[in-house]
């Protein structure tokens, strides 16, 4: 990870742990951007007694946290750091006397400025991915817990960072022909489910909302795991497809009961099995952690095999860039 | 309400003030049952400072969240009693040494079993609104918040609970027309997207997941206003159709916002906009918080409305009670 990145993520850390106790973490951002910091909210919950949530931008500023104040932290993300919600977000966080920290791609954002703290990232072909977004959270994250809880443990989480992107590169390998296929057969579709849990979960709704409908215009609905048996099941039919994403950890029992229902009834399952990733690298502890990275991309594989597929761009939008509203 | 609820919601009442300082109440359960109780948690995190989380069963148990204790309480619900990951919710939260409540119709069931305090409601036409799975958790929440904060407004929380059935009564006459005239144009509809917010989002998702895709066998996802612009909105034109759940508190901008745009771009858009419910028995600080009830009782009136111009009845079910999964 490039040092500017290292310094801002240690500047904000320390920041944090001159609050007399942190009383809540909270995570707030829009579409993509919210899914990404989905894991940190999950990791958070499993690995430490500060409570965390992760809402939508505007549903944080509407619902006004009746424990939102100095003891607590607001982590917010925009890419370009000029989402309107986004910027309310960090800016009545900040008026309630919380630490804000935003992280942003694009340099001196209105982000920038309406929060404490900025944490940096690099975007684009040949970006190694600990300079990414999701490599620079988990740089934030683990060093956060590190400091938290006092556990050298989270060294090995950091110390994943290092061999990130050659894990990710080789996942691109290995996936490349099984993405290129899948979107060929499933090209024609009008209608696709994602399905996916736990840490995979934000990984799982942002290639239902963002890759799918807005990249795609492909109706989409995430569904949880946890959930499908629940009321979504009944959809299921011989020839509605789902993609669905099955980790490696906790949830991967979960995941294949709902994997192993839906390809009985349905022709068109496709399965992302993260017990298929190499993450020979990473410590066991953190294997499942890192696995939504790897989870990640493949998804995009997909998205750029559906785009090729059906020539339609993933720059093309209808509303969004064209339209006030 | 019926005397034997208000001395169950009593005694769990008191069970949480002996715990010294909840540190985290939990929501856990699944479909319908975890919908139901969205508000709860959207209230407590409106209203106090002990964190809230809902999370379906199985997402509960899996994550193990790390500060699930002595000083927790954990919230489950289930109909029947008998949901199998949610049963597994309540034992796991007990063996924590969390305070477990189960919420369910069915007397002397399983869950009853696996949790320390239990409250019963009533079902089916003709009870009391104040006697449904609603009335008895906000019984429970606006009681527990009055003994937490010490604030005597939530006597008036309570209060409403006594007109809940005349309101809701008058919704429904309200809506019956409009309904049935909304059903008859959406019947054919093999895809219909559900918007909501905020109070509303718990019972958008039971009438995205619930009424239509499993009841209807209608496609569907559930979409946050918040997050509509952040990538499902391109997948509006003018052949899509949209229920909007439009509210009448802190989150109405947002909806309305959302309404506007999918209005103009789409011939197929229907709203419940809550600020047409007539609530005036009820105190203005609590009217926000009893509009999703009533929400609930025009999804369910376009949920009938669906299965009689389908001729496609709710208890309808492909896998559910007749697979084993």
């Amino acid at each position: 990870m490039k040092k500017q990145y290292q310094d801002e993520i240690t500047n904000a850390i320390k920041a944090c742990q001159k609050i007399d106790g942190i009383n809540h973490i909270y995570f707030a951002a829009c579409g993509g951007s919210m899914a990404f910091m989905q894991p940190a909210e999950y990791i958070i919950n499993r690995e430490c007694d500060i409570p965390a949530t992760i809402l939508p931008s505007r549903e944080f500023t509407t619902r006004d946290p009746h424990d939102l104040g100095e003891h607590s932290v607001v982590v917010t993300c925009s890419h370009s750091g000029s989402t309107p919600e986004t910027n309310e977000a960090a800016k009545f966080a900040k008026e309630k006397g919380a630490l804000t920290i935003g992280i942003a791609f694009t340099p001196d954002s209105d982000l920038e400025k309406n929060s404490d703290y900025t944490l940096h990232y690099s975007w684009g072909k040949g970006t190694d991915a600990s300079d990414l977004n999701t490599g620079v959270l988990y740089g934030f994250i683990f060093g956060l817990l590190k400091a938290v809880t006092g556990d050298a443990k989270y060294d090995k989480g950091l110390k994943a960072l290092d061999d990130l992107e050659a894990i990710a590169e080789r996942t691109r390998q290995q996936f490349g022909d099984t993405t290129k296929k899948w979107t060929s057969e499933l090209k024609r579709e009008k209608l696709i489910y994602a399905i996916g849990s736990g840490i995979n979960l934000g990984e799982t709704y942002s290639f239902s909302a963002c890759w799918l409908q807005e990249m795609q215009w492909i109706n989409s609905s995430c569904i949880d795991s946890a959930e499908y048996f629940h009321g979504p099941f009944e959809i299921t039919d011989f020839d509605v497809p789902f993609i669905i994403c099955e980790g490696m950890g906790v949830t991967r029992k979960m995941d294949q009961r709902a994997a192993d229902f839906a390809k009985k009834h349905s022709d068109k399952v496709y399965v992302i099995d993260n017990a298929d990733f190499d993450m020979h690298e990473i410590d066991d502890d953190f294997k499942e952690y890192y696995s939504q990275i790897l989870s990640g991309v493949v998804f995009r594989q997909l998205a750029e095999g559906f785009s090729y597929e059906r020539g339609h761009s993933l720059e093309a939008r209808r509303y969004m860039w064209h339209l006030d509203y």
